[in-house]
């Protein structure tokens, strides 16, 4: 059975593991901070790749930033990592061949092969965190749109330009459904500027009254975005998945959403391929698992 | 070559006429007020079928409503048509193979084959009526969700309950965007509530300054949509549709999407298969065309 090593690329932490055909982790998972300079971000793939380059067949890199349709490049800039990062030529980093995606997107095909949305072929799934991310499975394929960067969650959830998004537009669905914007509800709704998400979710769980009503603004933000999204794509399932979506109702969620569509009835769910479903989804589809079939029946 | 009776159903005019293999229309366009109850609608396509089966291949309907992916139903209710009208037996009513899809799909894909978006594997359509339809074109193929549904344009542009849309939700992108969501704008902004389109239409075109003011607020609520929309499809083009489409000044609405996306360049172009392309649309889908490749290249 093939195996690859798997990188997961984010702006704070960068993870490694060996993952194989079955999208099973088969390596020690290896964590470190992600450095501040193109140089030594390339310094330290080239670490990681010299160390187990000899026993996998491919490299799967799963990243933030938006991945070209050849699965070898980023598209246009991504935030909070080294500005250089996304003109790092990544087929250069190994002899053998290296596969790259978007994390959110890599995420949801882990969710499509052995995940929540496993033997569904239209589904969206949602990565609630410190940002949003998205990535959306059509007919049994990763949607990338005409250059690779379909799925993002930037639509607007307001016109009055009341929320500056993380993308440098206004009131994105983003700035609503993550983390920072579970602050900002939390902030806007006490009038606490120091308030934090933990206060908010820990608040909830013990039935405070004041959190609870943040916790509900936040989470009925989120629902209006999934409204949108079963409108718009009908799907089978939307897949929740990161670190925030733990707290999340997904059968309040569920029954709301499919009161309020006009399309035709679909399901909330919590992400079931872990905490790695980055790596994983890489790993399958730098395998071709799926892709073309082969994991159907 | 062959030929299609393609007939439209809308909530008012249901019109028929004659489609080849190319998507030309080479038959009179017959026009009919839609009837107010099932049996005379289905009186009426008796009618227009059994003038016009013998010298064609098949049946093709244009028809508000979702259709089913097997096209030959619709899923759930249609609004302002005739309450039995989603449970007609399409197929009944032909000898010959009749062929269903929504209104605003097939008109998607005349765009896609002889319009706007010819030649572009990602787009979305959006026909700016007295409400809003949206059909969506991936990878060359019309994209119908898992059950035939998609394309939707039923997301939130506003979580304050402001509009309720004709969907029975609230704040749609339809009631922003439509001709209906003209005259709202216009009855908020000019606190008249006898205002009208036309009057918005006619003053703006004139220059004055409180109709240019309820006009661009309206393109700027399409603008809010078509940033999400890009954002979420990447696609190689947005077409705008519909008689409210005329309207609308493509080159501010390219500029300002691509002002504001965190995915690549698109453009917003106006349709061009014409005014009948849902009965275009409808013919070339029924007779296979473009669907699997055969209009390639």
């Amino acid at each position: 059975m093939r195996k690859a090593l798997a990188i997961d690329v984010g702006g704070t932490k960068i993870y490694n593991t060996i993952v194989n055909e079955k999208g099973e982790i088969i390596g020690d998972i290896e964590k470190h901070h992600t450095p501040k300079t193109f140089y030594e971000i390339k310094l330290l793939f080239q670490g990681i790749i010299k160390k187990y380059e000899d026993e996998v067949d491919i490299i799967a890199i799963s990243t933030c930033g938006a991945v070209n349709n050849s699965n070898d490049g980023i598209l246009g800039s991504t935030g909070n990592i080294a500005k250089g990062y996304p003109d790092m030529d990544f087929k250069s980093l190994s002899r053998k061949p290296v596969f790259v995606e978007n994390d959110a997107n890599a995420a949801a095909w882990a969710e499509h092969i052995i995940g929540a949305s496993k033997g569904m072929p239209d589904s969206v799934m949602i990565t609630l965190g410190t940002g949003v991310g998205g990535g959306i499975i059509i007919n049994n394929r990763l949607f990338k749109g005409k250059n690779g960067a379909a799925g993002e969650m930037h639509f607007k959830m307001r016109m009055d330009k009341h929320r500056k998004c993380t993308c440098g537009s206004w009131d994105c669905f983003e700035i609503y459904a993550s983390g920072t914007g579970l602050k900002l509800t939390a902030e806007e709704i006490s009038k606490n500027p120091e308030i934090t998400t933990y206060n908010v979710i820990d608040g909830w769980k013990n039935n405070d009254v004041l959190m609870t009503q943040i916790f509900n603004k936040w989470q009925d933000d989120i629902l209006a975005g999934l409204i949108g999204l079963a409108n718009l794509f009908d799907p089978d399932a939307i897949v929740l998945s990161g670190s925030m979506a733990e707290f999340v109702d997904t059968d309040y969620l569920t029954k709301s959403v499919n009161e309020e569509i006009v399309t035709t009835p679909t399901m909330v769910v919590k992400a079931q391929a872990g905490n790695y479903s980055g790596m994983i989804g890489a790993a399958l589809l730098a395998f071709g698992i799926g892709v073309y079939g082969e994991a159907d029946g």
